[in-house]
């Protein structure tokens, strides 16, 4: 008899963003497999137990997961902020598309939560108010000019451009390569947010023009957004600026 | 002395996907405006009052809540879903930046939810494990052409694309024009899922390839979203099909 396998998001690490619905499969699972910092976000009762594992082996994780789900036990593989967004739900699927045919019969439940780019939106005001993309800068997992070829593509269509995963230790100038490129396709103008630990008390919201945009602002908790042509910035008194994009499009330019 | 406006998301409509903040943030405030349907899933006290608004009266609606709230009341809008993705949030955000000066002195608090296409993509696997976009199909606010032009844009680009507002009885013919559009561009094998009323009692989620996508399965409380060449299906023994996008980029097509 196999077990359940729960596929959770802890949403952004502010506990009152993490949907009821992921707290319940969180209760009702035994064994937990995650990257340590997510897994620290939990309260786990003293019957549940922890395998954490380097953030960098997904699939060795989903395997392990699945093995013990199959065998069993009610498993909860976690993620931050949403399990479909750049997580762990892709590579469950695709340990289960490569592994043994009875991976196929584990009872799979993915709960959905908050992902980065909706938590740092929500802090600035609506800047993916109208036709956007979310995209991973990271080229461990594909090529850099196929990502330099996304950028531009979605900077000509007019979409609102979220970035995961901006910059690491081990990928310290792909951020600021970005920059310039989509500098060539858009005004220098357009507002750029950077989003660190949206919701979290360590949050640190900024915002600049594209032409002065510093990859420096950015590191491994940032959601970086960045807007298109019709992006708007409303000043406020006392009160950080406002971003939005407005969800008629005009054509309107910076 | 203004009162304070929270913009907050119900989610997709099933009471366990809305997150604690929100909750909160309902709780705290007395008058609440929003499309009906939407302020129906809210349980709220007496002392509450509601005002509802037809779907397509957002900017109007944005207008009377910042002035209830610049006079002090305590005053919440709602949406489904994510407040900031092609629903409220920009609404209130543009009557902020073109209306009077003190409502740029409004306590603003928005709280992000769980939105329609991350509730889609936790039923099936998960489409959205790679970089993707997301689209607003309605030509109300924006020109045809400049929608069909994002369309080509992102299917060249290699994003999976998530439809919000396929379809309505004014506008019937639109989503099938973007399936002929995106047969050009991608392979007719690619998977299309037609994710209705997510995580709801009268869910329907239907997956079929992109050759024989028909805009009959899609209506109102549809979130549609079309694979790239990388998305892949898994059939499974006794349970529905997965589908996932890798975290890796393969080159790899139908």
């Amino acid at each position: 008899m196999s077990g359940r396998l729960f596929i959770v998001g802890t949403g952004p690490g502010n506990p009152a963003q993490m949907t009821p619905e992921s707290r319940d499969a969180i209760a009702a699972a035994t064994e937990f497999f995650g990257y340590g910092p997510y897994l620290d976000r939990l309260e786990l009762r003293p019957d549940q137990i922890r395998i954490a594992s380097d953030n960098r082996e997904e699939l060795d994780r989903a395997e392990a997961a699945l093995a013990r789900a199959a065998a069993g036990a009610d498993v909860c593989v976690v993620s931050g902020g949403d399990p479909g967004i750049f997580a762990m739900a892709a590579a469950v699927c695709e340990a289960i598309d490569k592994g043994p045919e009875e991976w196929r019969r584990v009872d799979l439940r993915v709960t959905p939560g908050v992902t980065a780019m909706l938590a740092v939106a929500a802090r600035i005001g609506a800047p993916l108010g109208h036709d956007f993309c979310a995209m991973s800068l990271s080229d461990n997992l594909k090529p850099w000019d196929v990502i330099t070829k996304r950028l531009r593509l979605a900077a000509e269509a007019g979409l609102v451009i979220a970035l995961y995963n901006p910059i690491s230790k081990a990928r310290p100038w792909q951020l600021g390569e970005a920059f310039s490129i989509l500098r060539e396709v858009l005004p220098a103008s357009v507002p750029v947010i950077f989003g660190r630990a949206a919701g979290r008390p360590d949050e640190r919201i900024t915002v600049m023009p594209l032409g002065d945009a510093d990859p420096d602002h950015a590191d491994m908790a940032t959601c970086v957004i960045i807007g298109s042509s019709e992006t708007r910035v409303v000043s406020r008194d006392g009160s950080p600026d406002l971003v939005y994009t407005p969800r008629s499009f005009t054509g309107a330019s910076h």
